[in-house]
């Protein structure tokens, strides 16, 4: 169901990769809801993927862009305002990496290297552009920026190794430019910190299928699903949170603040 | 601008007093997004205000009830299915009331019987109205239950006395009640922590116009105001927020991340 | 091993009821720490316990009190100085009772006169505590007063039930009167969020043996005792720890940080 | 006053560059309570700090080491061990800094080379302290670890810069090895959140004194001093706190729990 809730609204989307991404259901989504919007994702990760055909589901161009790369995220938010003819209202940043985790290091034998690689791609990726936009002056007023984050920012789960420590990053970066692009032109940035999401990246995790029942189990609505985060977004994409800014935003039928629940507990006791 | 956000949906607000206050703004724009809802208030409250006007332009009718009496709420809810014709998929709760505040008592010298009235109108009255539509089985699967809240609940606010503990406590039955609503039947109740609001209730603290500069200094967006927080509750009552459940959201201007404004800093060193 | 850390130190001490009680370890430990103090309870607990023996123990006298009569709570303060021979350094407030939990009646089917007398029993007497101090000018400068809680008042664990609010409203209490007590005074108010303890009161809470487990597996350092929760305040009453006020302290050995740990994913995965 | 609550303990402690640093304060108060320890510093830092002093006072050998290089870090740990006669009690972790910050640029100019070099010295080098350890098996059973932080972490500070993002980062670094190394060797990691200090280090960040004085008059028991910390910091080293872990526990006088105060709302109202 549509709502004509981003009619008229531009907007770019970082990290879609295939139909399992959270980020590819935002852009079904955004286009349902009446919204124009350029493609983004890493070249090496575009090969793999198959956004031409969401761009070409959602009208959308394809723009490659490494978002650790200053001159990458410059070309993509100028070629991105001339395409959808002005300044952009929404950014989604669906980024997140660990060469750490890939790789199957554990949490106390990291590789520093590879620790600074995800960190940068991860983290510092979504100051990048923030900073490009903010000196393009590329975001309208009233724009809306939201990133994708977890729960491993706030608590531990022994899996997510260095993950947890980019995500907390992320966060705090989102409260930081969102103190500043609040003040200079009414832009909100917000995270969502989501359920644990079958998609393509997230699967990498070791031991991800127990985790998943484990998260559904604990969660009083069950785990939101990358179609639920994509409806979410669009509401923080919209006219109608306007003055929601500098949050993390948990959707995760409630996982976050449960202590325990019963099913896990009746799991726990047998 | 309306979407048909909450198009066929059944509701219940409570706490309409008269165009200055949150219920009414919500009321107005549920309207608007399709809803149909009955209207309520105490008895003794409504005389005061101008709630029939209210229901005129909404096509609502009015139930008055007492939320701190359950045969009031019991008759509440059937009336409102009766009239809606069905189960109740979003209620709102604006509710709150310190007779201490009123009376001008301070924190450290307070009347525990007006503590005692005061929590339960303000935030045993939330439990009630749960607890009644749970034993009537009134609300819809995947419905929504939102009260406003404030952030003294979080950080001491000195003019806001028994009110911090009443917050609170509302806060707790949000996840506590979200918990087991959640489980049995995918209702989601969440808590909307509102920037400070020029409302008819609000303006009985002491010093509340110059904390509302404050407060308006200290958010990068500025205040969020009522009419705001009716949009933010529209997203809140749809089917866009399935997954977010037992959580407190600040809806504030981003004055709940912010340790200092620039702003502030500077009146603060004049 | 004691270190003097309380040595000429005055105490009031609530809620010791026998050998179990976590204010019966902190009596044992604050007496090893050179501090004095007066014992207190309802005297319908005294009678079932063996406050006597600990009262030898110690050297202290017992000042039986129901904290939510006013009346008893400014004998005890006034018979405290006396006794003791001037203002009190620090308090205990170790009280918690729910008479729904007890009664075992669900939270979608709560007794609201047994709300009531819960609510007033484990939180509101707080407040009658400080305010009584208070208004006797009864607490010294730089005094430290403590509270336990427990994590239900941000998290939801079902079998916890109203005891959650209670939690909750009591915490809000010692961010509340921690603002005037140490602007007016120097004195530091905080609560203790311990692990779920195998006292003789939360011996009453369903299911708790396999909850006790589960918190022993999810917690890094395994739950907190009885015996560290003593230790824990000892720190907390002494001089060591003046500026540390209106804060919730986790004492759990890690539980409150953990997503999950990889004990609880082994027991669930089988 | 002294305790001998270190008695017999061994430590490490990272970051004392003169008499006003925190670390300085820390190491005075350890010796008089019974510590053993190394001091480390920067080479660099070193040079211009007055350490020898600080090593006389407290009978303590120098080991200069860069905290973001292993090689120093490890023989830093192997040294320590072999002068103090065993494996170490307890680490504190004193050491932040920006360039950013330091050149002035501005959060929404950034210059990312500095932002890595300034996230690798204030965070990274806590990741790296306690991987060294644990590869080294270097922190005895019941270790204690500390590092210092900043509430810009939860909240914006705009002139904190990208410190804010270390912090978060070094919090988070503290939750996720707490958990491996209390499920190890019940070894325990916090981090204090300090009032704004005015150390040799803090004068670098602009607009610094009247940011004192508004924190000053924000926090009820006013901003904590480096000696105040010193104390706290006994207390997390001593085996009074064995099951704290994974905490950021503000010592900050009550500033972190404040909406606002009177004192504040009586300037800004001016």
């Amino acid at each position: 169901m549509a709502y004509n809730l981003l009619k008229g609204k531009k907007g770019i989307i970082f990290g879609a990769l295939d139909s399992n991404s959270i980020a590819w259901k935002v852009a079904e989504r955004a286009y349902e809801e009446g919204a124009i919007f350029t493609l983004t994702n890493a070249p090496v990760a575009m090969r793999m993927g198959e956004i031409q055909k969401l761009a070409e589901k959602t009208n959308a161009h394809i723009i490659p862009a490494d978002a650790t790369v200053l001159d990458d995220l410059e070309k993509l938010f100028i070629q991105s305002m001339e395409i959808l003819g002005g300044p952009i209202d929404f950014v989604l940043h669906s980024i997140g990496m660990s060469v750490n985790v890939r790789k199957g290091r554990p949490y106390t034998d990291l590789n520093y290297e590879w620790l600074t690689k995800g960190w940068d791609v991860s983290a510092v990726s979504f100051h990048k552009v923030l900073q490009t936009a903010w000196k393009l002056d590329a975001i309208a007023e009233w724009g809306s920026v939201v990133a994708l984050t977890y729960i491993a920012a706030q608590r531990t789960f022994p899996d997510y190794n260095d993950m947890a420590e980019n995500k907390a990053y992320l966060e705090s970066i989102a409260r930081s430019f969102g103190y500043h692009y609040g003040v200079r032109k009414k832009v909100r940035i917000n995270t969502i910190s989501q359920s644990p999401t079958r998609t393509t990246a997230g699967s990498g995790v070791k031991g991800f299928d127990a985790f998943i029942d484990y998260a559904e189990k604990m969660s009083p609505l069950g785990n939101a699903t990358a179609e639920d985060c994509a409806d979410y977004c669009i509401t923080l994409f919209s006219d109608l949170t306007r003055r929601v800014t500098m949050q993390n935003l948990y959707h995760d039928g409630g996982f976050s603040s449960m202590g325990v629940s019963q099913l896990i507990m009746e799991q726990f006791g047998k």
